[in-house]
């Protein structure tokens, strides 16, 4: 039995976001999974960080300081205090959203930038070696994310020679530089294509799609992203040089599988 | 003399972000541009699409297409048309922002949400051949855009081999999805890297190489990003196989150099 948090982001009671998520939910609960919401439209969300998430009236530090103080005080705004209890008590986090300009709706986006705060989520020091906690270590370890995500665009545009770029790649500031970043296991992402072209039937596949996906979480593979401590990258936060040599780009930072 | 719209994104008026801002937009204003402006957050700008953008009350239809209803009916609401009017009387786009969870703000990416609509900067067809025009053809072809950023990430970080993954792959949703899947031209971006750690002398070093790289705007070549129509790529939407045979990747979307 796990515990899921299952966040998203969609305006439209009758979108395919909601009707993915109404059905998700209810297989879940039938499995005896213990499942949390944050549907952010529904909440009223606010998404834009600003001095009012905390009580920290000195502006000459920086505002990723006060950010940090009042997460240590203990002084950040209820509504961000309550999103991070939900993170504390889960293991499983589903980010699910429809794609707008190729990332997450603002409100999921303003999230990130609100809850997933400066001593938290990062800036978090080991006690024995004094590093900076991240990349594959930080304050959300032990938890792994599924992000599900419904595009317009056809598999192929968002494939390994499409248009678009491969999903993972599109992805890569959320799932390596957000999810990786603060310690937690990114999953492959789900992607539903051709979202607004779906009838009955296409709609009963990807549902059936999602919730065999939902069954097997435990097991999967989380995308194998190398670690920052691992000794895979030198002091200027590059890759050693004798790991993918003369190669650059975003699929060096995969280890190989096997 | 250019026109040139400069959106920014910063809640901090004390911030590197407003400082580099100010200098930037007094030196343009000195060389006789004409420069408006779009802080958003000093704006308050609402960064969350809703059905408040437009009045379309059958939801039995998409989201995207009562946007795009909307924009040609001349009803999205009165902030939305406001951006709308900077951006079709612009030469050049500046994007300003602290880099947070590796993209912009919130507020800045609800500013793409809502002013792109469906109709004003994508899904308009080419009336001669009836294709949908996109990736490097839009509603805003004949535009470029300078994203300037400021991350606390040295720069190695964010370079061919860094952790992070080099900038404009992370910035790929932006500057590929968003400005090149408009019509735009996305410039090179312009990164300050360690921005937490800027004293004085660093400051007017960052300030001075902003400068110069504005005035250099004018004879700058965009990323040679491919476009979606030159024959570069399948009716699936994939690069074509003899072009960057085998590989794949977002590197493989730009043309070579020369």
């Amino acid at each position: 039995m796990d515990r899921i948090l299952w966040i998203s982001a969609h305006p439209d009671p009758k979108s395919l976001t909601a009707s993915l998520r109404s059905a998700a939910l209810e297989h879940l609960r039938g499995r005896g999974h213990r499942v949390v919401e944050s549907d952010l439209y529904a909440m009223g969300w606010n998404p834009v960080l600003s001095d009012a998430d905390f009580e920290q009236p000195d502006t000459a530090v920086p505002l990723v300081s006060r950010q940090k103080a009042a997460t240590l005080e203990g002084t950040l705004s209820e509504d961000i205090r309550r999103e991070q209890a939900k993170v504390r008590e889960t293991d499983t986090v589903v980010l699910q959203f429809p794609l707008w300009w190729y990332g997450a709706p603002a409100i999921l986006k303003g999230w990130f930038d609100r809850v997933l705060t400066s001593g938290f989520a990062f800036w978090l020091r080991d006690p024995a070696t004094g590093r900076v906690r991240k990349y594959g270590d930080g304050g959300l370890v032990g938890r792994r994310v599924l992000t599900v995500v419904a595009a317009g665009d056809r598999s192929t545009s968002l494939g390994p020679r499409g248009i678009s770029g491969p999903l993972e790649d599109v992805l890569w500031p959320l799932l390596h530089g957000t999810v990786h970043y603060t310690g937690m296991q990114p999953l492959r992402p789900h992607l539903i294509a051709r979202s607004d072209r779906l009838d009955g039937s296409a709609f009963e596949a990807e549902k059936r799609c999602l919730l065999d996906r939902l069954d097997g979480l435990d097991t999967e593979e989380p995308i194998p992203y190398r670690t920052m401590h691992d000794g895979e990258y030198d002091r200027e936060s590059r890759l050693i040089d004798h790991l993918a040599p003369g190669e650059s780009g975003l699929a060096i930072h995969r280890r190989a599988a096997g």
